[in-house]
């Protein structure tokens, strides 16, 4: 089942199901005012929605604008971002020249949650000096979760999983986590692909707690990276029970994997522009290239195996705030 | 203007007024639904609200339970706690054998705001091994501030005052601290004090951006701490300022000032048991004073310079989850 959120004016705006070829909805309205209620009463959902997509499938639905789109949830209560690639973590050891991260946990923080942006907006940055880098990623939508929950238990919460832009200001995020206080002003609000998904959705590319889908990242039309979301060290469920440790996980907390990261970056490429800066100085002695500036753009696609695009895509443009 | 929340069965509760002296409310259900949407329209909120206060102060209003209150915003989009006194800071750094953090802008993370627990909740903690522990502290309560807001012009948009406490499980402070990406699992939910007020409600003790009110800190009815919020490295104003440089403040957002810590230590004690081990440390080579245990009870109480209370009691008891 796909999900997305059309713009209705409300801050929420309206839950609609998608078909299975994006280019068609029908509201689900009459099941969940928007995503956020769907999520606090996710098996009345569940069980509400399959006739919509019978419906879609057998052709109804008014044609899809995705301009009306917004992030499937325009707002939550909870975004916990993970870095669960270690690839990542060990080649921004380089760019930062920080220390290893010594823990055998897995690494997480809190960012903004009171607005996520959606595929297209634009992304106002204040000032092109403090280092703005787009971030690919995949993350999941769990309904409540209650504290003490098991990974094995956590991954029954997993109901949607979403594909995630998570901006970052480079020039500020060292500063903020030497502090060890984490990211405030380094993470101002993520992006999010139109279309939040079942797990059922991607098939065999969602495995072991994984999103074992490509991700296809292009800037200013030129292809940057093509990387795989299997290679987290910790899998979501991991991440959820993590996250569920100390408190009660409202329901539609997003977690996310962190920018997705493989070992054959050499030919696959990077999901974030510092993570190539530090592969240019581990190659060269210093980087090469230069972060985002006002009016570019990057674009951002989850590709199934087969093919097929389950969460639409990321096209957005960095402006001045 | 005292406002209050009681529990209505919503998520959100329901937005009270209360007298002067605590003890009458009147419902503000027909200005705002809560306090979360007042926040959200808040001139028009201020406007509607004197009548009545004028009404309370004629002796109108209803006896108000203290039993039926919930934190002012019972749940909040977003909560940014900052560790604006460096007498704190510089007794952890023993405390926790870490280097002192080199930064001159102010310290903040992200937390958990989809809770906050009431003034009187039972607080649910997995496991007494975690290094239970409170942490008094004020904070501010923003209407919406747009990205890029100077102090100056931050100081306007503080709408109300709060007094909180940060519960912290010092056990894994420092693991999740050293990794650079703040804390999630040692920051469980916050508590808040029953009343939430405008700035005019602390007279004079509201000066220069700082809530210059003592607290008292008692732990199992014996007195921890009488400290004073004065001596804030920044101001409410300039933290306000600190979180807004890359992004829009949501309305309804709260900024704490970290937990309250003063030079004069030694005669006023501290805000949370560990800056006390850490002085315990400093003179005896070893800490002395546990933290909390299942069943302890911390209360916490802000007073004016003039004896008022102008923000209520918080009185917890810390329980198994």
């Amino acid at each position: 089942m796909r999900l997305a959120t059309r713009d209705n004016g409300t801050p929420d705006g309206e839950l609609v199901v998608v078909s299975a070829d994006g280019l068609r909805y029908l509201s689900a309205g009459s099941v969940a005012l928007n995503l956020l209620a769907a999520m606090e009463n996710w098996p009345a959902t569940a069980t509400a929605l399959p006739p919509h997509c019978n419906r879609l499938a057998a052709g109804e639905g008014e044609p899809l604008n995705p301009a009306a789109l917004r992030a499937p949830l325009p707002r939550s209560w909870q975004w916990l971002d993970g870095s669960a690639f270690n690839q990542h973590g060990e080649l921004m050891q380089v760019a930062f020249h920080s220390p290893p991260i010594e823990t055998d946990r897995p690494l997480m923080y809190q960012g903004m949650s009171d607005r996520f942006l959606s595929a297209t907006d634009p992304v106002p940055v204040p000032d092109e000096s403090l280092g703005i880098d787009f971030e690919g990623e995949f993350g999941v939508i769990v309904d409540a979760v209650p504290m003490g929950t098991s990974a094995a238990e956590a991954e029954k919460h997993i109901r949607l999983i979403v594909q995630i832009n998570d901006w970052s200001l480079r020039t500020l995020a060292p500063v903020e986590m030497k502090t060890g206080f984490g990211w405030v002003q380094a993470k101002p609000a993520c992006s999010v692909a139109p279309f939040a998904v079942t797990p059922d959705e991607l098939g065999d590319d969602w495995r072991e707690g994984r999103v074992c889908c490509d991700l296809l990242v292009e800037w200013n039309g030129e292809r940057f990276g093509l990387v795989r979301g299997d290679q987290m060290a910790f899998s979501f469920p991991e991440l959820v029970a993590h996250a569920a440790r100390t408190r009660d996980l409202v329901a539609g907390t997003i977690i996310g994997s962190g920018t997705v990261s493989n070992r054959e970056y050499a030919t696959r490429g990077s999901a974030c522009i510092s993570e190539r800066r530090a592969i240019e100085m581990i190659a060269h002695g210093a980087p090469q290239t230069p972060f985002m500036s006002f009016g570019d753009r990057v674009r951002m696609t989850g590709r199934r195996s087969d093919g097929v695009e389950p969460f639409g895509t990321i096209d957005q443009q960095v402006v001045k705030a």
